[in-house]
């Protein structure tokens, strides 16, 4: 089967999934991002062989937001092995909201059930190497820029201090994670990183093809460099599998069928083996934090093209 | 690359994994299963061209116990629909052991997140039609023959009579359930066709071939009759690999990452597309409930066939 | 201070108290219970002299509910002693509503935290001795007639068929408690004997003599003979304070301060050292399972005549 | 009854508890406690005529720690009224460890359970009125000072710095409730008050005598002067009850029965109407966090002189 879209097709599908914008709602807590547009949808695919198909507001800039913890767990696996890495966090999904405590205090021994939870994500991005917060969010950005291909892609500090100030919840978790020995050093610092980190602004076009280097076992698309061993980039596909979209991983995998990980920007990118990567991006969010229209245009797309790994 | 395996390779890596029954423990808490012995292990691939590949005790029987919950889940889907099935019963792993109540009280609405722990399956088996606990024992041993392309399947009564007897936490969780409107009907009868329901016994071939059935997207391997629909099949498989390994579910993705159903008897069902059923059998279960020598032929069969969908 | 009041008094009590019977709803989970009249108020205060004061409804009968549970808790520690008794449920508020399971789950040992839950109510009425079910609860029938000082009183028959049938969460808690070693014997006969006690049926007057025994350290209020050891009547009353009023009991304990049990009959019995014993009934009952006139009245009486223990 | 004890009663029950201590352990988890000597034990009571019996390491001084809770409280409670502190804080037991976080995340409204664990605890400390960390310590202390009509009494600061600096759970806490509104400003302020609140040093007599004045129902001793009011005063001693000593205090209730309040120095203060105020220390803890001694002590006590309230 031919597992192409046309960018006509991807315009049909936009327009057709624009109403379900008003069945979520754009997330108020994080003040830089209340203010986005639900109607800025956009989506794209971008091949193996370097074709890329996009439609709707193409040139629009949004955050990583979650979807950056599937990238900074493929440096942290490797900067520090897996054995390191999976004796902080774990490999459960935890049918808990991504913001939950409550397990931190129940599971024994004390560590986060996966990295794709914000608690396993906060350990992970502790465990990336550097002198400083500056260095390591430089680290943090030159792999997103070798991933996508483009060095152009920066941090939207408007929204990293936004985050930076409301991420009460986040410092709950990572005190609670110091108490117990799995994160290490200033909490403060921690949280600059990760705030700035879930602030890389990128484009769809950007984020269709970070997906396309995991769809590609970690090669890069056009050298064929390996710049995610294989190994450690099927452990990420496997982590958006089953944590990827938070407490609605379970149904996404039986509607959509594809590995992806969402951020409350409402992005959501996907990888596909043999075809390449997708993004897609509507603000709107369900109450689990996925975007709505987003769902639905990555179940179209699976559905039409046989996407599904199942 | 050549996905099969000779009889020999899988004798050779039943000696390997031999030794490493003593890491697990026969589980005591089913007086019948408490008299397994560890080392009765075997292995099969059914492949989809009908060639069957087996080594270790491959005339042995052994119950379904869990494994079973995937095939009364693709029966009660053909019976009452998704909408239905999934109206009772949720989609999310849960990160909590199989017998845990706890989610059941705090998960709103209250019903049971997936149809692979315990309080799922009942509710699933409780949608199984029939006029009476005979009937609907019938209707899935039926199904059971359908599967394995074998009639003379049967059930252990003797392990059926004993889990029946101790089955006090399936109890509490079908109360809670029926208190809570998500089963319907006799408690006492509801728990004879599900104990009966995990002590069909079966060959380590027979299993392989119903694993390949999955495998075959829901059609028989012979007569390429659809016996489940294509895509419940498919949700039956999505479900093996985010919640078919119990709490492990998460780590058997990443190391073995394909479709698969353990059961406390220890046995483990797989289904890998395009390849075929796999079966495996040890009764040493780990701490979570899977056979101990069952992941690790799992893990060795991926690796060297390449199986991961990851 | 005279710790008295007259019956003028307690009748303008319940005129006042009157209109907040619609602040709170009649139970409709138990049929039987569900057609009470919200407006069937009474009260009454049983002097450690033989004096009774009551007002309003004092000639309607009632069924003790839960505050049977105090009654058994007295009786199974006469029989058993509080080793026993105490092995098998603990001493500790739960912070949870009385039907809570999680706690069982989640508690190392499994016990339940104390005999004023239903879980620990179950496994203490299961303690008390008898060949039958009709034996037991002939027993605790003969105990609540020694405490009334009336061998009247009898079994709302009606209340607690409908009980037993509805049941299914405490058939839930019966039967996790089973599988944990924390009940024995047959789970029906157990709700059979449960659900009787409960339904005992009482008038106001009664059910303040029964407190006022306890209010007496266990001694009879005419013959001085002590029915209840005056440790095991302590102990009881001690649980009323920490556990009398389900998860209410704190703010109860600060807005009243005495000793106390309620029942979803709408009735609570109270016991003051040196005073006597109180009986109020209203059956509109507030969000955590308490008579919202009940309360009131209560508080009015304790405020009035001073009776906190603090 | 004599409600009243020799210094050689207290002398003898000190000998004969003290080989008990080795039934505990001396707390390591914060660095400056855990050089305590688990024989230093002491015991005073403080009667309401102003005289005091005491034996043991009576010039010894130790740390307040969540004894300070209780004096934090009442004094909130002046400054802020029941209305607004109980808006913030719950007043229900809870049947959790005192530093437990999960409760914050499944109540709803989510709120500390009670001002006794450690949530409420802080989100009590941070209503203290003050310009500053210094003011609002000061006026702590100058509580302190009245209460034990003693104005010597000053803060471990080793303690203090000790406590603070591995006050990771608490600022875990103290996050997750700024998130939720509980707690405002900084919570670095609030940990350095909070802190340095724990750190009051006192000896045995001192404590005694603050006991004395809530046994007083709020009155100074020698002036009779109205430090706390009476109903504040009644609320700080129900706490006490309901939850004064963590997650033992359902089983102290029985065993004991006054009000009284522990802290992991190993002190304990309790109260008794019409008697005086009681203080015991001994460094040793059980696995709860209370006195190892502390309790026995309190036990012999309640005995000998009838104290209990129920």
């Amino acid at each position: 089967m031919n597992k192409k879209v046309t960018e006509q097709q991807l315009q049909e599908w936009i327009e057709h999934v624009k109403p379900f914008t008003r069945l979520g709602k754009v997330p108020d807590y994080i003040p830089a991002l209340a203010k986005q547009d639900p109607e800025h949808i956009a989506v794209s695919v971008f091949h193996l062989d370097g074709e890329c198909v996009r439609a709707g507001y193409v040139d629009h800039l949004f955050t990583l937001q979650s979807i950056s913890k599937v990238i900074a767990l493929a440096l942290a696996l490797m900067d520090q092995g897996e054995d390191y890495v999976f004796s902080k966090v774990g490999m459960e999904p935890t049918g808990d909201p991504f913001h939950s405590i409550a397990k931190l205090e129940t599971s024994n021994p004390s560590k986060p059930l996966n990295p794709m939870i914000n608690a396993g994500a906060l350990a992970v991005t502790n465990m990336i190497e550097g002198e400083s917060p500056t260095d390591k969010v430089g680290k943090l950005l030159s792999f997103v820029h070798e991933l996508a291909g483009d060095n152009t892609i920066g941090i939207d500090t408007e929204v990293a201090s936004s985050e930076f100030e409301t991420a009460h919840l986040n410092r709950a978790l990572c005190y609670y994670m110091k108490q117990n020995g799995i994160i290490e050093g200033s909490v403060e610092e921690l949280l600059d990183v990760y705030t700035k980190q879930c602030s890389i602004a990128v484009n769809i076009q950007q984020l269709a093809r970070i997906g396309a280097v995991f769809a590609n076992e970690g090669r890069d698309l056009q050298s064929g460099r390996q710049i995610i061993p294989k190994h450690l980039a099927r452990i990420c596909k496997t982590f958006m599998v089953t944590c990827g979209m938070y407490d609605a991983s379970g149904s996404f995998a039986i509607r959509v069928g594809i590995p992806a990980k969402s951020g409350v920007s409402g992005a959501i990118m996907g990888c596909v083996k043999d075809v390449g990567g997708i993004a897609v991006v509507g603000p709107s969010l369900d109450e689990k934090g996925n975007s709505v229209v987003g769902m639905q245009l990555l179940e179209m797309l699976s559905s039409r093209l046989e996407l599904s790994i199942f």
